[in-house]
């Protein structure tokens, strides 16, 4: 349909990870996630796992927590993630037709026409199931956890982009995988690109 | 796939309505839409003109004109507009399998798990392009009008619903029909259906 790339956006918990590499497989095409924490560590010099952390995550849900850690000039080691990150999403983009997982690729590409945004939610409920039994993590609280991350993602967004992470309008298609399912959120966007 | 209901909320000039009128269609059910105006003009023996600008719009976006016009107990012709839209959509719920578009009918229906909540959206230059070429609206400051009806619109909502219009947190679908196409839209809820 004259798409050329596919941004997922997606609630830490909903499965967006899972629908960007299933929808890569079925098209046929590359699908960035992890590769891109990999790639900005050699280009930064800083640990992937820092990348990890610091590339889509606020330090603080605060702006004040955002603030902290900078020098006198305003910088700081998150602002050279952010930096060598969307060198590095905008390179992938030129280059070849690819799905790219979070990192505020939507922003990073919105002024191409050829990239299709996707944002991929679930209600609490679905999310915290999927964390405990797919990802392991621990049955205590996952609703604080999965709200703290929604927090900090969000401050992320909006401290770099000065926009409102998902906000419907900044997206193409938006998916409750917890109502419709990952499968068929993968037949949606497959079939719309 | 289970669901008996599709609500299909939308800003205005999106083409929310024409998506809902092809997918009941399409899919052999009913759309209600103006039908909804009729059946409260006859509850509420007010006029079907008042009842389409007073069950969707807030007289004013702001919240002090949301309290205006109010006898002493608080109760405004507004209320029983939205009452009896209430009732009349809850019991065209559970009547039969329909397409319902607008008129808080997501948040009406939240509680039924066999009800798809479909949100139409699109960027202002195509909403500002439709709602003159089709809808013919004068050429002057589309994009004005479309902020004063996203304004109160959205005022309604919330006054009623105690909830933000437009949060894709809401939906389980949500699509720019700007970007991909009335056609499209139709092909992917039609396809969850």
């Amino acid at each position: 349909m004259g798409y050329k790339i596919i941004t997922i956006s997606r609630q830490f918990g909903s499965g967006g990870r899972t629908v960007g590499k299933e929808l890569a497989q079925r098209l046929g095409i590359k699908c960035y996630d992890s590769e891109i924490i990999d790639k900005t560590a050699q280009e930064t010099n800083l640990a992937p796992d820092y990348i990890k952390e610091q590339g889509e995550y606020a330090v603080s849900s605060s702006w004040f927590g955002m603030l902290c850690g900078r020098d006198y000039n305003g910088h700081s080691f998150q602002d050279d993630v952010w930096n060598a990150q969307r060198k590095i999403i905008l390179e992938l983009a030129e280059k070849e037709p690819c799905v790219i997982v979070g990192r505020c690729a939507d922003y990073i590409l919105r002024d191409r026409d050829d990239c299709l945004k996707v944002f991929i939610h679930a209600d609490m409920e679905s999310r915290a199931k999927r964390i405990v039994e797919i990802y392991g993590e621990r049955e205590e609280a996952p609703e604080k956890r999965l709200k703290e991350k929604d927090k900090r993602r969000s401050a992320y967004y909006h401290f770099y982009t000065d926009s409102d992470w998902g906000d419907m309008m900044n997206y193409d298609i938006a998916l409750n995988s917890g109502k419709i399912g990952i499968e068929k959120c993968v037949d949606i966007i497959s079939s719309v690109y």
